[in-house]
């Protein structure tokens, strides 16, 4: 992958497990580098790694790690996907290394534990080729929504920092900018933990995408500007009518993207789309820890006395959503009955992929 | 007034011009005492005082203190108009207490400088006095637009901290308060400069008034909750149709409620509406520095590489606006017509009254 993310030390001064700390960005490029899952597990705890689809990486690698080192693989397996109990992608893909370690032990033979830390590091390779093959695949079907000399505008972090591929409506932004037709990146900063302005400007500079980071509040002047010729985001889970949940401010966005005329487009994996949930009344909307809100790395930024409201996601309907890119081809219009089709394809690649969301 | 923007002192330890700080709010309330015009023209540098109307207020009391401290009263002027060039009030403040220093050393008489310092003394205070008597109208105007348990949601910062009296929206929002009808106030913390954050949320905790900050970008969500009855913000500056030049945000809010059927109320004097500026197109949006998006309370938020947006205001048109409240009446629908009624109304009170825009 482009950027470190997540990268394994082999026979070349492994076993061990490299990661990019996401907490010093954009003002360093720093790596830890853990060679214990006691070491990953507070590389996690300590948000080094973050976003959903990421942490089921850490998790499978993790297990790896494990066995190469001859530890006690299900227990090392079981501290490991408690890490972070809400991130479910953490236990999916600690689930799945442990699966090919443990039935590669049964097969038994000659070499058996070495031979089953090998099956465990083959899954956690093919979540990592799966993931950047459904990012390809999400570029390849978006790219054709960006027009030639497309000005974008994208909310929140989806690249590749939290996806061992190009992530998700970055990974189209990523393609239209190397086609050659994207013009402009509009980057909002994305309060309140601002993974626009301190991850996807980082991703945007590395890349040397012409863009430029705003308030979240200045979108809207912007698009009526006529600045903006469509408007991206990824999502972190899709109901089965097709409405969209996702970072705060995305609602507000596909609102103002529709009253200026700008097509508003999501680009998650099938994954995304939870065919149990009816619609977006079924949802609950998380409301994070009210200092998010009112402080800024330790700094208070409004009175001790003023409670700061801070839901992590909003719920954006269908009906303002111009098309739903997946790595099985495009959704439009968004409504149960393209999803279902979608939903029914034969997935390709063959393994689930795991919810690109940005959860910090 | 209730919140110590600005207070003289004569001769209770004075001549001298207190200022509450507002670069140390909401952390601390700390008094600077400004005993010449070099230390009121650093205080106003250094943003202890800002704010158009009060920066007139501080241009005319510091013609004052001059007048009693027995300096070059027409230097000090001079050099007090120019301490921050944008802002116009500054220069119209200082102006207005001058001409009346000059106009009673110019009658002569026995003891003339002390009263001609007597005469900058009252026309400052007759600023103060316009003022506050402007933002009290414009409250008893506003208030029967808040409905009994009516839930507001404001933008930027609008109240005493700027005004010698309650200010232009949070004067309405404070009366509503006053006469428990508001149940409850939601601040937008307003990006780049976070004066809802800092500064709203500091008043609407002095006035005890049910609050919580939100992310500018959270408004959306909670517009489509039905958590919002009406809309209240100020405005900078109005063209002759009716279109509103305000805080960076403003014009979103008004779109994202027109699309969820919630009234959008602006609060300004009247002196605020530019007839000589056609409309909205003739108002040019100035840009502010980067470094004011790319930082966030000192701290550096976006990679060296990435250019910040930060236009310091947008423009919202007349049709979103459902009332525009000044001190002399509201107009209803806002449209060329009804701001000419306003305009040729009789000015009550007398003077003109500076504009409530929230410069910092």
């Amino acid at each position: 992958m482009d950027i470190p993310t997540l990268r394994w030390l082999g026979d070349d001064g492994g076993p061990a497990i490299e990661l990019l700390d996401q907490t010093r960005l954009p003002a360093e490029e720093q790596v830890v580098t853990c060679r214990s899952v006691a070491e990953l597990i507070d590389a996690i705890r300590d948000l080094v790694i973050r976003g959903a689809p990421a942490l089921g990486l850490a998790g499978a690698f993790g297990v790896a790690l494990a066995a190469y080192r001859g530890d006690d693989v299900a227990a090392a397996a079981r501290v490991l996907a408690a890490a972070r109990p809400t991130a479910v992608n953490l236990a999916w893909g600690t689930g799945r290394a442990l699966a090919a370690y443990q039935s590669a032990l049964q097969a038994g033979g000659l070499d058996t534990k070495r031979h089953a830390a090998q099956a465990a590091l083959a899954a956690a390779r093919a979540i990592a080729a799966d993931e950047a093959a459904a990012s390809a695949a999400m570029a390849a079907h978006g790219l054709p929504l960006i027009p030639p000399g497309g000005r974008v505008l994208t909310h929140c972090n989806t690249g590749a920092l939290v996806s061992s591929g190009d992530g998700t409506a970055f990974a189209v932004i990523l393609a239209a900018h190397r086609a050659g037709r994207l013009a402009k990146l509009w980057v909002d900063e994305t309060r309140p933990l601002l993974q626009g302005a301190r991850l996807t400007a980082w991703e945007a500079c590395r890349a040397g995408i012409d863009h430029a980071v705003l308030p979240d509040s200045a979108a809207a002047g912007l698009l009526a500007s006529g600045a903006v010729d469509v408007v991206l985001t990824g999502a972190d889970r899709i109901a089965a009518d097709g409405s969209v949940a996702n970072k705060i401010g995305t609602y507000g966005l596909a609102v103002l993207a529709r009253y200026h005329s700008v097509p508003f487009v999501v680009v998650a994996p099938v994954s995304t789309i939870d065919f149990g949930t009816a619609d977006g009344s079924g949802i609950v909307v998380e409301h994070r820890p009210a200092d998010e809100v009112t402080t800024l790395a330790g700094q208070v930024i409004a009175p001790p006395g003023s409670p700061g409201y801070n839901p992590a996601f909003d719920i954006t309907p269908s009906s303002l959503i111009a098309a739903l890119v997946t790595e099985r081809g495009i959704a439009q219009p968004v409504n149960r009955g393209t999803l279902r089709v979608l939903g029914d394809l034969p997935a390709e690649p063959k393994s689930a992929v795991p919810d690109v969301s940005v959860e910090l």
